[in-house]
């Protein structure tokens, strides 16, 4: 990784997709930058997941942003609302569910702009699934090609010519498929963090939506998940 | 004022340009809420400016989102950058000025949007000014009519039908319509901070780009300014 590598901001959450989506930005040659959200998430475990990732990876830096969504409300991962439990596929896959964060990759995204201007990238990469997406709307093809166009408006670099991309290469992936494509890249998995409602050690309940997408994930892609559950 | 009048949430700086379309939102019959950004500005005192439109104005709720955007550095608005002074019309108008910060308007639509949706509003009141704009460029039309596409696609709402609107009602105004409109709405304008680059004690400069354009407009609108200048 050289200095001269163009930089790009890789939104890392310290799931499973984003640690897949870092690995896949540093074996296209990126330099890269990952940012962080501390939006007051009930899973703050991730965090810590995603320094761990960060800091393996050898990124040029890692920054986490304070920005506290439960000023809004609304949603169970900010609220106290309690997140579903062992919800059967058609219930996960039947509209938007309550874990929904209003405008959450719309904010993240538009910090990522903010920052990946200063530092003269002009490439993002996001880690939106569309397949085993959870019903989130800010997880579709659309919403990022209308973040693009956005971003050639909104910013400086844009209006003087520059034409932003933002990489979303799990967009059509199944979940499987992600954990097949990062195992391949030599992603630890067991430095990341899924779940929604985990025990106060950290310990990943196995029964919230995303335990449930991580371990069929895990099941089809024939690997074995190496966090434990409870 | 009722309970069951419309709500919108308009972005408030506490500028001359924000407390207008609040006024103007008002006028409109919408409930309105307010939502303003501790971003680390050198210019702190817009926002003990915008507290008081606010309470002025008897608002549904006034919220202030610290979002600390100088972890990213790049503006004189928010970085150890000077700001500059007593530039001429034509210096002002040409190019994107040092106090540009990077997707400042893209991140605070983000966050409105998402109290928004919260709200069950799908009305967003921007100050934007395409005329005397000071060359930023996430102050365009076309920026406005981009994030009102994103949000249609973002939201759970946006998904399920509901069309968003951003307004911008200044747009197309010079600074002098802009306060002759608020005048007859009977905006307190001495209630507002426009500066920079304040004096310690919050007194404008009347040097930076801030100042100069609302001098003019004043001037041009031949009505007095109220607050008081260095």
């Amino acid at each position: 990784m050289h200095d001269t590598a163009r930089p790009a901001v890789v939104l890392l959450s310290g799931g499973l997709d984003s640690a897949t989506v870092l690995a896949i930005a540093k074996a296209e040659g990126y330099r890269v930058h990952a940012i962080s959200f501390d939006y007051g998430q009930r899973h703050r475990f991730e965090l810590e997941a995603a320094r761990r990732v960060a800091a393996a990876n050898e990124v040029a830096r890692h920054i986490v942003i304070p920005i506290d969504l439960r000023a809004f409300g609304g949603s169970a991962l900010t609220d106290d609302i309690a997140v579903p439990r062992d919800r059967s596929d058609e219930a996960m896959n039947a509209g938007i569910p309550i874990t929904y964060v209003p405008a959450r990759n719309t904010v993240f995204l538009s910090l990522a702009l903010g920052w990946a201007e200063v530092l003269g990238a002009s490439d993002l990469f996001l880690g939106v699934n569309a397949v085993d997406y959870s019903g989130y709307p800010d997880c579709r093809p659309e919403f990022v090609a209308a973040f693009e166009q956005l971003a050639n408006l909104a910013t400086k670099t844009g209006v003087e010519g520059t034409r932003w991309r933002v990489h979303a290469p799990l967009i059509h992936l199944t979940k499987a498929d992600i954990i097949r494509r990062g195992t391949g890249l030599g992603v630890d998995y067991g430095l990341t963090h899924s779940c929604y409602d985990p025990l106060p050690d950290g310990t990943s309940c196995g029964h919230c939506d995303s335990c449930q997408l991580r371990l069929k994930g895990f099941r089809e892609a024939g690997v074995s998940d190496p966090i434990r559950y409870a």
